[in-house]
This record gives C-alpha cells, sequence and structure tokens, in this order.
C-alpha cells in the first residue's frame, strides 16, 4: 500500500494524500474523503521516510491522567528515554482525570498526525472503547489491562495479594482496607481483589473485610477514611491502603489516635513512594517498576508502527513488582 | 508580514513558504532559503487560521530537566492547564539534565513547527545562551533569570534568607548548608548566598558558613552530606538544605546520630514537598507556587504569540513564597 493506491482509491491526487498526511493545505471535503479511504484501509506512511522528506520529526502521543504524580512521572520518564533514542518527540496530554479531555486528547492527537500512542489509562467506559477502536494509529494502554488493545500492566491483584499476606504472617488478624474508585479497574478492582483472596486464604472471611473508598489518593482523604475505620472498627490490627500516598495519611491518623505502627497495628501501601523510607516508621509496600512500563509500552508502539502488515496478535504485557517490609508492618 | 512577501523575498512561491511552515514536502535547498528569510524577518504565521485551514491543533515545546520530580510536574501541569484551555497542545522533550538533549530538542521542536517554547531551566551555558538568541519562535524561560529572555521564576534569594531568619529566631547560631550545584544560579547560587546574608544579618559571620554540595537532590545524598558535615561540626545546632528531599535525607542521619530534631537540632528544606507533613517532626520548608509559575510562563507566551509585533520589552516575573514553619525547626 503506498500513497499513490490512496490517491487512485480516493480520486485525488498523490500530493493531495500527501498534504493529508503531513497536515498542509487541504480543503475540508477532500480531506474528509482521504480520511475515509486511509481508515477504511488502515494505511499507515513510512515515517522513517517522511522524516528525511519534510525535516521534521516524527511524535508520539501520551495521554496521561496526572502528570504531576511520582508513578505518571517516572512513567512518561520511561516512554521519553525510549522514544528520545528513537528520534520521536513526545506530545502530552494532562486529562487530570477527566474522561472528556481524554477523548478530546485522542483526537486532538490524531488530527495532529502522531505516529501512535500511548494512554495512561484508568477509567474504561463505552466510549473510550469505542475511541481506541477507531483511532487511525496504533495504541498501547498502560497501567490497565483493557480488551482487544495493547496493553502494559502491573500485577496489582497478584501484589495486593502477597502484601496482605505479609501483614498477617506478623499475626494480623482484623484487617480493614482503604481502597480506590472501582471505576479504575487496576487501583479499584484488581487490588481489593487481591486483599480479600489472601484473607480467604488465611481461613478469614473476605467478603466481610471492613473497607472504605477514598475520594481521592491524597494524604488527606487517607486521614479522613482511617478516622472514619477507627470510629467503625476499634479493634482493628492491620490497615492496608490503596496507594502509598493514601498510607501516609492513615499513618498521621493512626498516631493521632495514640496507635503505635508496627506494634500495635500493622500499615502497608502500594507503590513504593520514595517517601516510604522518610517516615517513622519507614512504609511497608509493594514496588512497581513504573519506568520500565513506560519503556516497554514505548518499544511496544514503536515495534508496531515498523510492522508494516497488521493483524498481529494483541500483545499484552504483566510486569513483576517487589514486595518491600518496612517497619510499619 | 504575510506568506506572499516571504515568498517575493525569497524567491520562491507562496505554495513553498506555506509547505515550509506546515512542515510539508520541500527540497533542503528551498527549505534552506525560506528559513533564513522567515529568521531574518522574525515573520510568524497566524497560527488561529492556520489550525483552521490545516484541521491541525498547534503545539508549544516544554523542555523539562526531569520530569520524575514533584516541582517539574507541577509546573508541568499548570503550563498543560492553560495551553488546554486555550487549544494547544504540549510536546515535551525530557532532558534528564543533559545539556546536548537540551540542545537538541531546541533544534528538533523548532524543525517540527512548534509555536513556542518554554524551557525549565537549568544551566546556563554560552551554548544554550546562543541556541536561545538563535531560536525561531518566541521561548519563556521558567525557574532560572536567564538574560535578555522572558522569564518566570522564584525569589529562591530571599526565601532562602527568611527561611534561616526563621531558624536563627529559634535560637540556632551554629548553622551549616548542604546545597546544590553552582552552575544551577537559582538552586546553587541564590539559596546558598541568602543563607550567608540572614547570618550576616544576625551579625555572624556568613563567609565562614560550613556548607557542602551535593551530587543530586536525593535522600541518599542529604544522608551523605549530613553524615559528613556532623564529622566536619559536630556542634552545629542547625541545618538549612536546598530541597526537601535533600532534607528527608539529612532527616534520617541526625536521627541516626542520636540528634533529637527540632530539639537539639533545627532542620528545613526548600520546596514544600508534599511529604514534609508526613515525616516526624514535620519539615520545615519554603512553599513556592510551581503550577502558577507554569501557568504565567504559559500565558506570557500565549500573550507574545498573539502580538504581531516584535521588540517589546522583554518580561521578567518572580513570583512570591511562603515560609512553611513545622516542628522542625
Amino acid at each position: 500500500m503506498t500513497i499513490s493506491d490512496i490517491a487512485k482509491m480516493a480520486g485525488v491526487s498523490s500530493a493531495a494524500v500527501s498534504r493529508y498526511l503531513n497536515g498542509g493545505p487541504l480543503s475540508e471535503q477532500k480531506r474528509a474523503i482521504i480520511r475515509e479511504v486511509v481508515e477504511k484501509t488502515g494505511y499507515r506512511p513510512d515515517t522513517t521516510a517522511q522524516t528525511l522528506r519534510t525535516g521534521k520529526v516524527n511524535q508520539v502521543g501520551v495521554i496521561a491522567p496526572s502528570i504531576g504524580s511520582q508513578s505518571v512521572g517516572q512513567l512518561t520518564a520511561g516512554i521519553a528515554s525510549e522514544l528520545d533514542a528513537r528520534n520521536y518527540l513526545l506530545l502530552l496530554g494532562n486529562t487530570e482525570l477527566d474522561a472528556q479531555r481524554e477523548l478530546g486528547y485522542l483526537t486532538a492527537m490524531q488530527r495532529n498526525h502522531v505516529a501512535g500512542i500511548i494512554l495512561l489509562g484508568s477509567y474504561y467506559t463505552p466510549q473510550l472503547a469505542q475511541a481506541l477502536k477507531n483511532c487511525s494509529v496504533p495504541v498501547v494502554v498502560t497501567g490497565q489491562r483493557f480488551p482487544d488493545v495493547a496493553c502494559v500492566y502491573n500485577d496489582d491483584h497478584t501484589a495486593a495479594r502477597e502484601l496482605t499476606q505479609r501483614m498477617l504472617e506478623h499475626g494480623r488478624r482484623r484487617i480493614v482496607y482503604i481502597g480506590g474508585s472501582e471505576r479504575d479497574d487496576a487501583t479499584g478492582i484488581q487490588r481489593r481483589e487481591g486483599v480479600q483472596d489472601a484473607l480467604r486464604d488465611a481461613g478469614l472471611d473476605g467478603d466481610q473485610l471492613p473497607r472504605i473508598c477514598c475520594n481521592a489518593f491524597t494524604v488527606e482523604e487517607g486521614q479522613r477514611c482511617m478516622q472514619e475505620l477507627l470510629t467503625r472498627c476499634p479493634f482493628l490490627d492491620g490497615v492496608v491502603c490503596v496507594t502509598d500516598t493514601v498510607a501516609f495519611g492513615a499513618m498521621h491518623a493512626l498516631k493521632q489516635a495514640g496507635r503505635q505502627i508496627g506494634r500495635d497495628v500493622g500499615l502497608a501501601g502500594i507503590g513504593d513512594s520514595w517517601a516510604g523510607n522518610v517516615t517513622d516508621p519507614g512504609l511497608a509496600t509493594v514496588r512497581f517498576y513504573q519506568k520500565q512500563v513506560g519503556q516497554e509500552a514505548a518499544r511496544i508502539l514503536l515495534q508496531m508502527l515498523e510492522e508494516k502488515e497488521h493483524g498481529g496478535p494483541v500483545r499484552q504485557v504483566t510486569l513483576g513488582y517487589q514486595v518491600v517490609e518496612r517497619g510499619s508492618l
């Protein structure tokens, strides 16, 4: 499939197709016809030749929920290092967890002719599923396992299960859980189910796990949720939190309530924030390899860009984790 | 100045100039001629009209030293929110503090026809000065005061001075300083001089301030430097650190040495990391408004893009700060 094949099918000149692909001036009518043919055929220009011809460097879009967070920053740094080595530029869309902005970036980036898109996934909605299906360029999702699309994600379920097992090994039996929104499969559902499975493995009733859902992964929310759980379950002796930041808030609330962490009560987060090393006691957690997730996603995307044929199997990659035991357990 | 003026001066067709501006196919020779005329005249296309014509959204380049750090993340989020509201996309270059990559991104982004560039400044070198001077699009620098270019930066000097004054008010007299590389004016020189000025204000010898320079703003480096200073100055009773992360490392080392922070010794960082709230005791620090720095930089850049005339005065903006007193002082 070449530019002139597309031109023939669309009934326009090769120059018009070239202008379409490079974002040059073109009537709305021609643009629409060419777009239809390009989308129908799944045609993708040879990007290396394009770079040589136009002097422009190709771009890859990265859509992220919140560039200010440590895990997103590390993941983006991983993507950037791979793209840089392969001479691609990174077009960044920061959604602040706004689903409309996420869809808007998907559209705008395609219109700006990115070679491909890496989506740092959060909520899976029918609109997003449709937008990903209609995407005219290859897409790789990170952090979530979405159906029918290349993904690189952490094993949230097993990680939460093993972390909770470690807490049980420290003799904790009245464990409670501070979780996240279940609209997010990875952090909401997988981590919660991992905790419950560990309780079942130990002969406890996982369904009865006392739990509360925080509204955001912040210190303040962790503190608020912990205070509420202390009221509901005054005899608790272990707390697992959906993220480290939430756990730092819980730590505050536990100290205020006079509970000695690591002795009266076990506490653990997930994500291995650098700050887990500087609190007193240190925070037990699970380390994910976010930079490597970003690198792996970029490598898969670049590989998809180089494959001339469509229709290969969809690649879904899980990266491992490591439980980090510290004094809080 | 219009496209056809540029075409006449370059001795090429208007279509060629248009292709140049849109990154369409063009011979290297024509590209060079047109680039020369565009740079000489300082011509900038009307970007709104361009968006309507090509369907593409304009892009602004952001070059950052390390996207993984909290302050860079917040600053980038501030830039992104302004650009998003004005329908610009953000092209991100992550340098990992590599001067060659910084220069490389400056070139690549111009070649990819960004409307303007925001540079999160670190080291000011003759090469960078030259590259900024030659830049064919407007540039705004954040975090540093570079000459002859629009800048938005924090008042590092006064902030460090006031923070040290607060420590002196707590009766500390044998203050030491863990600083950063002096190749970085803002964090290296300005903060160190602020500390020294506060000592002089209090009748102490600022020149004799015992100090050490860390190799990176990490917990590990903070710990190493603190251990060294404890050996050199065993009677120290106050420690100011160039960043909060470094201060968390110092906190570790002080605790290991059996010093009670906030009682035997005062400790302060700069930057207001969220983690300063979760350590025990809380870390005294200076809050900068990084998100607002990013927003302000984006607003200034967008204003420069809208001004049709060149040669207005260069805008340099300092944003305020706030000293945050916590238990460590």
